[in-house]
């Protein structure tokens, strides 16, 4: 059994609402000193079988073709074994 | 300058129909071995300052009061220097 | 061709810590006012034939099944021919 | 006591990779017929106050700053009594 994460972010050119309005609400709390806020998805997925190279390919491909939209959205993929 | 990465995941006992919606359709588009996917939010969040013990408990502070409900939901932190 | 909305929110008795972020950040931009925020997810469902009863069944078990978890959340559905 | 609701979707040339995912899902469980799905976010907003033409604008101030990112999304405003 392997476990696949995968963190899709707004690319950093992409202006990011739901992270303004966490950042403003920090602010607004007596958080100080936050200059930035992105807010993305974060994806686990349990898969069956060894956490291998074949799975890290796989992996990429469920993120590129499924969790991601590459025009305005960046993705990391990590596998766990 | 440091970084902090909050994930929020819905505790495991509570149902996730977005992360249940993408284990359906990596099934439907031919990922098989798949037998969970929970789907949650990751904030990234660029702090002023040292990485250090401080800022680790003002970021537990921040993900308990707004990023999170603990009811509902657990989450990790990590600072970065 | 018929179109299905479905409107899903948190359960008033569950917090909602992104409806909290707006609120906030709403007070910190200057709107005055604002009592209460709730974000949820609306979903826009294409389906081929009438918009009839038969449909309006259907979409609330698609709902109920796979779009809202009613443990947490409620859901609306409206139909539009 | 007046009520403000904004929905926000993804520009119709956005590709939507949760709209995705629940289309794939809806159909591997079976509800046929179903030809597109787009996932958006709404907002519920309660404003002290009445439902008036200036809060119709201020609410569309709120949408358009906060709410949206105009680049990638489209919103819809209503104000209710």
């Amino acid at each position: 059994m392997a476990r696949v994460v995968v963190d899709v972010m707004l690319k950093p050119e992409i202006l990011d609402p739901q992270g303004q309005a966490v950042l403003h609400a920090l602010g607004r709390l007596g958080f100080d000193g936050v200059s930035a806020v992105r807010q993305g998805k974060r994806f686990e997925i349990e898969v069956d079988g060894p956490a291998d190279a074949d799975l890290a390919a796989r992996a990429e491909q469920m993120a590129a073709t499924l969790l991601a939209n590459l025009v305005i959205e960046d993705f990391t993929v990590r596998v766990e074994g």
